[in-house]
């Protein structure tokens, strides 16, 4: 059952100007408890204590896809492209809107902490007994299922998961200028309207026709620039092995039985592995910064500390190092042993890699990896075989160790290190 | 003792592009836990659910304060200006960066529920046992009341107090170009620039040349154009609305020895009104959330109501009346209540009223208050004696009655209501 | 006979992004050599000497006006509303692109020496043997008469009159971003967006919606803003009175019989009055320079030292009076005589006056100057009427004197002046 | 002998927001008649054709390397940096303001007409008799050639001329930011501040600190995205053709004594190479379109024709072919010779390409091709050594084949040609 609403909404966005919402069921969705959830989570979780303007939320993230994808949509129509199946509207419009809904507090750091996937959490909040599995089976009863296929890629129109999720989709056109707007860095300046005005359905696939090559290679060159300027920064990477620590240590102390301080509902589920959808939903940053301020008294020692760091933001300081062999970093665990350092609290490595583009990773059907240009007579080329810059650029594993550890206790470390090893630390400035 | 810090710290700021750190106690302030912490208050309170975009902190804008007074201290200093006390620029300085430390999570309605001023909270952390006052010791033992006598307006420096609070400070700069930029309106674009250079310490005013007033003029519209198209706006107002009740009716159940399923600490010493200044620095807008969130499960179903409210957006109604008097006041309250609704949760009459720029208020200094012009003849005018535009607007009190109500209970009390009275609800689209 | 063209072309347009060509008979008016001779006319005159970005021509400009139109009657279309005749489309389009077809050469300046109005020589170019008026014939042999009157306001829509000049339309919609933007200034910004969607076609008027009021309200403050800071600048008003005071110049000598060095075809029939069309066509910026920079060597030396001056932007001081009496002014200009100045070529007396919005102008049909809100009982309201600030400065006349004379000669004319009178000539800096 | 200016002055720049002009010489310079000829010399020359908005002036170019070099040297001398040598801030600065001066009208294609190099004649102004000489010998007997020779490069002071002229120099930064503006494109968004700040004198040269690596690396993009999408845009190119077409066919006519309809002196001069200082100054933009447009009359009809496509843009189109032999360029000429059009000016074969960066050019010396990065150990390292993404472009010779013709001829050509050539030329949309 579609219905219009009657008079289009709009909601005055910093990135798009106005979000145009034209279809019920969007509005219904918008106002649903599951996706204002998402006003109390972050886009970039910690990168906030990097760049203090990161502040902004998954919510604005997930309206600014929806309205990128409205677009392209609208021009489909308008133009009466034939191989676009108008009867998709909804299920793309729906799936775009709702492709983060799934993602928890701080996501990167809690799913690698807990083993869990905000896309497994998508689909079970789309599925379970919930205000938007509600307003969805309004379209119909099989709705919210198809909405959930395209999200876990098994819906049987490809182009719809074309549009959804590709290198070139609305989720990442809109999460690269809209970061590059909060952080404050130029880096995300693409032609948004150009490359809209350049993709077109293609058989079971959205592909780019060939003119719009150089704004492509723009929006890679963007793409490439925010990984390294923003996504990778080294201090957002310390805020984030902080945050890992504190819930592993949080765990530890949980599954040892510690009688917390403060614990509330949905956490003792999370230690325990087995949240509910309706727990679920009430984990949220605040929630989580709740807890670590409180957590900031507690008796452990070593989880106080660690709280303390990341809610007042005293991060492990890093240095970068270009190669590294198993024995320098064994030598280094050494030391910190011998230091009386945590080999594990108190020195992390990391080893942060970027693809700008690369036209075949070994895991993903190609549809998600590859952009294709359509010349003019029709024929379909992978990108990197046209554009020597792309191809240039395609493959390119730059990466740098970098160790974590806590600043002043380093002087300890570097008397029982081989000086070798040792002048490495003394890099930082 | 002061120590310009051994390399220029740069943050990277939307607004002003970098907020450049030269003094140590600057980086050692913005370091503390009590400076962090305005990274969990919103600049904008309650407004992010009207606007989306506006989840940005205090922390922002104060470091945005801060670098609009360097700038404008700096040029004086480049400049030579004889009137200004070079030996202020550390107190300055610091009180403009400090000036917003004390406000606490939604701070406005908060401040309305519990009749507390964020200016005395700011005092309180600058002279308490707090890490921000062991660094302002540093400069010397009277530094922190220094700084705090800024904030107070009772520092001996009449031009300091001048440079850090005015229709043209700092502080009002930034907030104008920091909210339009959140928020995505367009009215905050003020030459910023132009300003600045504009400024003239004289005798103990900071004053403008005339040459500048078009950019003031300007400035003033702004200002005016924010104030109606965001900071009241009816949807933040209904917010404020449902927050001050949840506030309200928190404290009665506190007051009658109601058992919260959830409580912790500060919240009990801020329904107590004994909160210590550590308590207050506990205080932050992740607690407040998580309270609202726990609280929608409580069983006083007012509370839950209001609080399920706040946190799912399923904000009051309302009407714009152009005038009112007392009698139709009386009649509305007292339909309300022979439908069975409570007079006061279920309806709230606000009337917001805004002067773009007024020259003479009767409580406040003039200093605060007037815009003085310096012509090339040495003689300060204030600015609406040449300002026609200044002028024309000086006094407009713009304002309209507007009635908030639980949308799904009005048609109860339609029926019991004059028809003349009835008839403004029926207004509302 | 309608013919959309096959596939949308796109300008790339710094203030609106891309504009779009829909229409095949827009696409062939582009290409006619009359729409591209306004690449040589530039769209602020002389303001390129007072802001050196200012540069931009008419023709931006007119495709502005256009896109601006276009997006207007989209929306009509899409939204189907009754009271916007559909088959006007190509009308007002025409009308929209074409309206400044007939400007000259710093038009303000050449209309003022020669007494022409550019609205006369734009139908005279619609109407005439030209290429538009091919083009233009070919949707009908009425239909070039359809757009000329249309700019002459006799057509018989008055919808399409009001859509295409009001105080809100998108000439002046197009401008005020357009100079902002080439200026470097800020105040040109508007919610350009928001307006547009607030439009509604009403009986024979384009009017309001009520809820768009504030988004007008600070369009007129930008109007207001942009006329003070950069329409009327003094050093604007300076080159203008320098460029009139040189076609007065050529034109007496060419009046006497003078042999001018430097002279080619459309300048003498200038000077003789009898413009031909075809003539006026070739009239351009490029001539105009060049024929001020042949004419800097020419024997006349009043003539040659004005084009020095113009050219190589050596323009009249001035000082600004805030009143003056008509015997000031004989005092004035009887001094100069005495001094041996030319009174008219050494002195210019100029007193520019601007109404932000003025309800009732004397001399012009209602429509063109009333802004009109709609409210949702449907009921319209001038929009002073319902808008404080809006009202507050309507009328406002704000104006001062501005002398302007070459500085080099000034102290030879303060010798022979009363005491207060010289004393305002000493206020310059 | 230096003199500050008594107050600093400011030109409103859209770029730069305010170039501020603090010396004296510099004030005098830019008002002189030299320097204000360049506001009638387009930056971007007939691109303008292509992006309309493209009207700027190299005179607000010029402004602009002024302003980013005054800024660096500002920041050398607040930093104290001991390898900056102090005294030469007026050469730098002057040498920045001028080093366009002697740009004629349409640089590119005019100078390839008539062989000329606009560095000769910005040294010619220099050391000529001229005002810009006048002005700078106030600052020594020997300062205008000491300024002339930064921009022939033999000055003594190596990092002077690297601060000029370098891949990161004010010149490129400026031109980046501005044509990206003026055109629309939003490809040349540089982070200048974080450039400048990380810019260092570093013995001879101008280096950049290893932390502002990928704010190069983003610059470097742009350079590749301007060059493709603007610089080398198609249909400038055509017009440039049609440009040097008209030169060309001029100068045959000039040689061969026909007599022009319409010739003025700097013109006949240029044709007869023997333009003095006095003459050349004299050529500008608007005398050069005032004779094409009056050349659209002249009897040579092939000379009208040409001028009429280029004044009403009625410019040749192109095909794009990836790859050609010389037998199909022979092949291709032959076809138009037998068709009966002219094998040179009916078709025109081009070849653009660009090196986003290269390491080593053969005949340019290192310190003009190299940026080199500072590390923390203070050594120095070409850029391509560290940036991988700089390494994988470095040396792309990207290009294609264009051919330009007039459209409405090609028909006859086709009959004649080979069906594999001819279907070359099918291919264009």
């Amino acid at each position: 059952m579609y219905s219009p609403i009657t008079e289009e909404k709009v909601f005055k966005d910093p990135i798009h100007n106005y979000i145009h919402v034209q279809d019920d069921v969007i509005w219904r969705l918008i106002n649903t408890p599951e996706f204002q959830r998402l006003r109390r989570v972050r886009q970039l979780g910690t990168s906030f204590l990097t760049f203090h303007g990161a502040e902004h939320s998954r919510f604005s993230h997930s309206l600014g896809v929806y309205e990128i994808t409205r677009r392209i949509i609208s021009q489909f129509e308008r133009k009466g492209y034939s191989d676009w199946p108008a009867e998709e509207r909804q299920v793309a419009l729906c799936a775009a809107l709702l492709h983060d809904l799934g993602h928890g507090p701080f996501s990167h750091s809690i799913e690698e902490a807990f083993h869990m996937h905000h896309e497994d959490w998508t689909c079970r909040i789309l599925l379970g007994d919930t205000c938007v599995n509600k307003v969805l089976q309004e379209l119909g009863a099989d709705f919210p299922e198809k909405v959930a296929s395209v999200i876990n890629k098994t819906y049987d129109k490809p182009i719809v998961m074309n549009l959804v999720t590709s290198p070139l989709d609305a989720d990442r056109m809109d999460y690269l200028l809209r970061d590059a707007y909060y952080t404050g860095v130029n880096y995300g300046t693409i032609d948004i309207d150009r490359i809209l005005r350049m993709l077109r359905p293609h058989r079971d696939r959205i592909v780019v026709k060939e003119s719009g090559m150089h704004a492509v290679e723009d929006y890679l060159m963007s793409r490439y620039q925010m990984y390294w300027q923003v996504y990778f920064h080294p201090v957002t990477r310390s805020s984030e092995i902080i945050l890992r620590q504190i819930f592993r240590r949080a765990k530890e102390l949980h599954d040892q039985g510690y009688a917390f301080q403060f614990m509330v509902e949905p956490l003792s589920a999370l230690f325990a592995n087995c949240l509910s959808v309706q727990q679920y939903l009430r984990l949220d940053e605040a929630l989580i910064q709740t807890a670590f301020l409180q957590w900031t008294e507690e008796e452990d020692k070593l989880l106080s500390e660690l709280c303390g760091r990341f809610m007042h933001r005293r991060l492990y300081k890093y240095v970068e190092i270009d190669n590294m062999d198993l024995d320098t970093i064994d030598g280094i665990r050494q030391a910190f042993r011998e230091a009386g350092l945590h080999p594990e609290y108190d020195l992390e490595i990391d080893f942060p890699t970027d693809l700008p583009y690369d036209k075949v990773h070994s895991d993903l059907p190609l549809y998600e990896q590859q952009i294709l240009l359509l010349d003019r007579h029709d024929t379909l080329r992978e990108i990197s075989e046209v554009s020597e810059i792309v191809r240039s650029i395609s493959g390119i594993h730059k990466g740098r160790y970098h160790l974590y550890y806590p600043e002043e206790k380093i002087t300890r470390v570097l008397g029982v290190m081989p000086k070798n090893i040792a002048s490495l630390f003394s890099q930082h400035n």
